[in-house]
This record gives C-alpha cells, sequence and structure tokens, in this order.
C-alpha cells in the first residue's frame, strides 16, 4: 500500500524478493511508526534471524518471508548433486522453521514451496521452482487479501464510523492485509468513512501500526483508549467493528484474536452493531472442536508495567521503555482471546462473507479437503 | 493507610493539618509510585496551587484540602476587625474555589467551614471555629469510608478474585477510599482474596495508584491491560467487580464513572457476575433527570498517543513521557462514560447497599432533604 517518503508517496509491499542479490526485502516493522526503513536480508540465517527478532511479523507476511527464505536458500546452493542439494535444503526448512516455532504459515507456506520443488529433476530446475513457488504464495496471498476488501468493502456505506483493533492490515500480510482490506476497497470506491482505531494495550499496535497505515493512506481515524470503545457505541458513534483473527474454529465460528477483541463483542452485541471478522482461509482450524482448548499465551509481564515509544526532542528522540506501574506490583498478561459465534455478525473470507455457525456446512468452499 | 519506608511500616493520611505550622500537609501524588513524599503548603495560595496542579486529586481529598485551606487562610489573618476579617476569608475562599473550578467537593467542604464560621463572634472565636469545622470534614470523610467499608466487605469472601478499574482508594479521600475500603475491610476480618487492578489507559490510575496502595497494604494483586478483563471473566477469574464513582444519578441509578467503567459494566452482565459501585452521600446528584445530560469531558490527546512513566536506570532515573502512536495521527479521549442502573447490582454508601433504582426512593436515608 502507499507509504509516502519526502514528500513522494510510493507502493510497498510488506515483503518483496530480490532476484539479483538474492535477498528478501522487509519493512522493518519495529521501528515503525517512528521510523520507515527496508532491510534486505543477504541469506536465508539472516531472513530466519529477521522473523526470529519480528522484524517483520503478522501471518501472511512471516507465510511469505519463510517462503522466499526457503527458496533463497535454495538458490545459494552451489553444486548439481542432487542429494546434497536436498540435504542442503532441509536444513534451510528447518533453520526457517525454527524462527518461530509455533507459528503455522511459515510451515504452511514453505511446505507450498517443497511440493513445487519436487516436480522438478536438476538443481537447477528446483532452484526455479521454488522461487516461482515462492512469488507465487506471495501473489496468492494478495489476491486473498484483495478478494476480502471486494466482499468487505460492501459492508461499508459511507458517512461511516467503524472500529477496528489490533494491526490485522498489510503490514501483516503480504499487502493489504484483512481487517483493513474493506477500507482500501471501500476508500478505492470513492466510499468516506471514520476508522477509529483502538490504542490495543499492552503492545498498541493499533495506535502505531493500524494508525501508521491509515494515515500513509489518508483514510480519516482516531485512535482511542481501549476503554472508549464502549462509550462510543453508547453514545451512537460507532456504525461497524472488523476484526482479524489469528484461528477461526471451522467447526464452531469461534475467533481467536488479540486480547479485547471479544470484550469489543460483547460491547457491539449489546448495541447491535454489526461486528465482522476478516481472515484468510489459512487461518481456519478445521480440526480443535471447542475454543475453550484454545491455548491462551501468557506473555512478558513488562508489555502491560510499562510502554515502549519515542523520548525526547527532535535533537536526541531515541527509542525508549517507560516503567508506568507500581515497581512491587505484578501482572497478567493473556496474549488473545476467543470471541463465541453468537456475538460475530460475519466471517469476511476470501470466497465470500459467510455466518460463524455457516463454515462448516461450507467448508468445501472454504478449502477444506477432508 | 499503611506506608512501608526504609523497611518500617507507618500509617499515613493523604491530606492532614499541621496547627503548629499553620500548614496543609498532602501526599505529593504525581510522583507516585514511584516516589513518595510529603509536601507541606505554607499558605492557603499554596494550598490552592497543590489543587490546581494535582498534587492532591480524588473528591474527597480535595475537599478536606480546601477546607484546611480555607482555615489556614482564617488563622493567617491578623486583626480584630470582623469586617476586614470577612473579606478576608471571602477572597480566601475564592482563590480556593478557582483552583479547581468544576468541582464540587471543595465548594461543598468549604461551605461547611464557613456555615461553621458564622456561629462565632470574634474573629477569634472564628478562626477556632473555622478549623474545627475543617477537621470535622475530614474525620467525617474517614467514618464515611470505614462505612462502606463495613458494608461493603459483607460482599468479599475468602479465596475471591475482585476487579476494580482506576483508582478510587484512599489516596482519592482521606483515608480508607470508596472501592477499596471493602477490600481494606475484609482484609481486617483475616480474609483472604485478590484483586485485578485495570491499568485504566490512558492515565493508568489503576497501574499506578491503586497497585501501589494494594502493594502497600499487603494485598495479593496483579495488573491488567483494560483488554484482558473480559477473558478472564470468560474463563471464571473474576467473581466481584468494586468500582467508584465521580457522579451518581439519584433519580435514576445511572453512574458516572472513569471511562471504560461502562465496559466492565457490560462484561460483568455477561458473565452474572455482581458488579457494585462504592461512593459517599456527596457524589449523588440529586438533580440531573438523565445520564445522557451528563457533560463527558474531552481530554488532552497526548494521553492517548503516549504514557508517563520512569525511564533510565538505578542511576538516572527520570520521569518521562513516551510518545507512543503514530506521530500523524490524532486521538479521541473522552475522560468519563454512564453505566445504566440495570448493569449495577448495588451501590454500596455509608448508610448500607441499595439497588441503584432504590436510590430515590431511599432518598431520606442517603441524606437528600428536598
Amino acid at each position: 500500500m502507499n507509504v509516502t517518503l519526502r514528500g513522494r508517496t510510493q507502493h510497498f509491499r510488506t515483503v518483496t524478493f530480490d532476484r539479483a542479490q538474492n535477498a528478501v526485502r522487509l519493512i522493518e516493522q519495529r521501528l515503525l511508526p517512528h521510523e520507515f526503513k527496508i532491510v534486505a536480508t543477504k541469506n536465508f540465517r539472516e531472513t530466519a534471524g529477521a522473523i526470529a527478532d519480528m522484524i517483520v511479523r503478522g501471518a501472511g507476511a512471516i507465510g511469505a518471508t519463510a517462503a522466499y527464505g526457503l527458496a533463497q536458500g535454495a538458490l545459494a546452493f552451489r553444486g548439481r548433486d542432487p542429494k546434497k542439494f536436498s540435504d542442503h535444503v532441509e536444513m534451510v526448512y528447518q533453520v526457517l522453521k525454527n524462527a518461530r516455532p509455533t507459528a503455522v504459515d511459515p510451515v504452511n507456506a514453505m511446505n507450498d514451496v517443497r511440493a513445487a520443488m519436487r516436480t522438478g529433476g536438476t538443481v537447477a530446475e528446483q532452484q526455479s521452482l521454488a522461487l516461482a513457488a515462492a512469488e507465487e504464495f506471495a501473489r496468492e496471498d494478495v489476491r486473498h487479501c484483495e478478494a476480502i476488501g471486494r466482499h468487505g468493502a460492501k459492508l461499508i456505506r459511507n458517512g461511516m464510523k467503524i472500529l477496528t483493533h489490533c494491526n490485522a492490515g498489510w503490514l501483516a500480510f503480504v499487502d493489504i492485509g484483512t481487517a483493513t482490506a474493506p477500507m482500501y476497497a471501500a476508500q478505492a470506491q470513492g466510499k468516506k468513512f471514520h476508522v477509529f482505531c483502538d490504542e490495543t494495550r499492552p503492545r498498541s499496535q493499533g495506535a502505531t501500526l493500524t494508525a501508521w497505515e491509515l494515515a500513509q493512506q489518508k483514510i480519516s481515524h482516531q485512535i482511542i483508549a481501549d476503554n472508549a470503545a464502549g462509550h462510543l457505541m453508547q453514545r451512537g458513534e460507532i456504525d461497524l467493528v472488523i476484526v482479524g483473527s489469528d484461528r477461526t474454529l471451522g467447526r464452531t465460528g469461534e475467533v481467536a484474536n488479540k486480547i479485547g477483541t471479544y470484550t469489543k463483542a460483547v460491547l457491539a452485541a449489546r448495541h447491535k452493531i454489526p461486528f465482522y471478522v476478516a481472515i484468510p482461509l489459512s487461518t481456519i482450524d478445521w480440526k480443535m472442536k471447542r475454543g475453550f482448548e484454545i491455548p491462551i499465551e501468557e506473555r512478558n509481564n513488562s508489555e502491560v508495567l510499562g510502554a515502549w515509544g519515542m523520548v525526547g526532542n527532535s535533537k536526541s528522540n531515541q527509542r525508549a521503555y517507560v516503567r508506568v506501574a507500581n515497581p512491587t506490583s505484578g501482572a497478567r498478561n493473556p496474549g488473545f482471546d476467543v470471541t463465541p459465534a453468537e456475538l460475530i455478525t460475519g466471517i469476511i473470507t476470501p470466497v465470500g462473507i459467510f455466518k460463524p455457525q455457516e463454515l462448516w456446512q461450507r467448508r468445501r468452499d472454504l478449502g477444506f479437503g477432508g
């Protein structure tokens, strides 16, 4: 999507591949929203490091990065021995997989690349197929987000006020994003609307990443404290809620997403405000039977006890952590919560909008073969 | 309540009067939770400054501070002319009133002091009556909070997990507090329980002041992001909610309190968790007919766009503001919200616990003469 640098608006993707340099080019997301910088990883180990260190984050974005990383590792192989090549690729696969051991997207993406490579004979053929498959994975990620935007844009009418939580924007994918896709598509159709970005404590991805995306895209928006959404709904100032999802249960329609999502769904239901979840098909879990089984990660307490940001003035401007809370107090820091299907108006997917309870009966349309 | 300084636990009140020095002694709340310091205001202008600069905040605390400030100003008068004395007291009254022009507590407190002074004849008599009335105002504030604690402690059973929002603790009153009063009373009865303190963005009074109070009082507690309460309720980890109130409508039972209170009430109702509001009688508004009429202050956006805390290490430790949000984004920052009576299980007052809908019929018991 758009980024304006020194007055000039350019189009960027979160992840791209530089064939000439055999490098993966990534937006350094840890510096956002205060600095925009592209980093190029020179080899697959650096690419794995970028995933591990969260230079790149978000389901689609780390999937594409791992796919490119596998191709990058394969292309770096010098020699013609298919056995040695195969051992090398397996090693690259493991290094990239271990960069974020609990994430499912890098594994799925790399499995696509490996499957494509198997159709080739020589090392050179397999190298070429690896890159083509990685490029296809990234293109498909973009196409899926475009399709989410096409379906979701129908929900947005002129003058609407939309609430979103956390960041399920283009920075979390190769481009366009999921929760933001309907907004970007509606904007392209000339619709005018306003977005409230939940700050999304404790990591503040709404105040930092989503607000940055919307500002770059020149979409009218304001950041609110997570405490303020209920009041705004009560005063009739929110017409629609769109959020993303880390995992959606195909059997029950339950949605796991950033902590606080459930609260917004409860509030929206009370105020009869439509609550939509935008997802790529890859995040549907067709196996798990009950949302209660989804493991809820307890993250580091320091996130709750303080905040990261910029301190100082234009002369000495630096990133720093401030300790906000009482220093002798501890915290609880669940990273995610689970929203039941009854609170969700619809799930916006690349193949259409479904009621959460419909997912299972529509599983063939949604790409589940089992 | 208790404060432990250099290993020694002492009892402090938020506001006290030093007769020998004719000074008001205040806990410097802007330094909490990182530093505990008592400041003494040497004259009524300094006392007004302490209210204006929020060295002292909270309904009961600023009421008592203004009452003491008026007595302090009266005691500083040198002379015997009742007319000149009366003009002087009127001037002191106006200076203290203008320190926080929208607050009702300083005015009510100073009116009590003035009424007492009118029963005296000589300047010396009136000076003595002023101080006695200010002392009585402070004692009554403490007695009311003790009574709230006595009634509210019955709601707390061994092993309970209690949620509170913002700070309605002893720092907001002369001592004991309102939302915290039942906890302190239950602790004194030997009950064991755990408190979750909502961080309470954007000003984080839960993470700073309430957590500090509970830590000093050695009550088991953890700070949570405002986004986490819904998840904890869903998992059965919260048994009771107790909050304070800035204004409670006597005619409807609606409660205005810190932004986010309404959200917690909606969540509690969904999970059938008792939701109580602890209030002193002085915060009941018997005139206003609908909560929608309560003006909701829009506060400075910088509160939402960043956070105050301590940066640096033990060698260079200083208070600083970090800019968290995207620098080209704006914010909305409503300071309060209104919770309807239907979501409130009970109002804990110094004279007993009432259903919010009962307040009007019980208005004589609740001190409303009209």
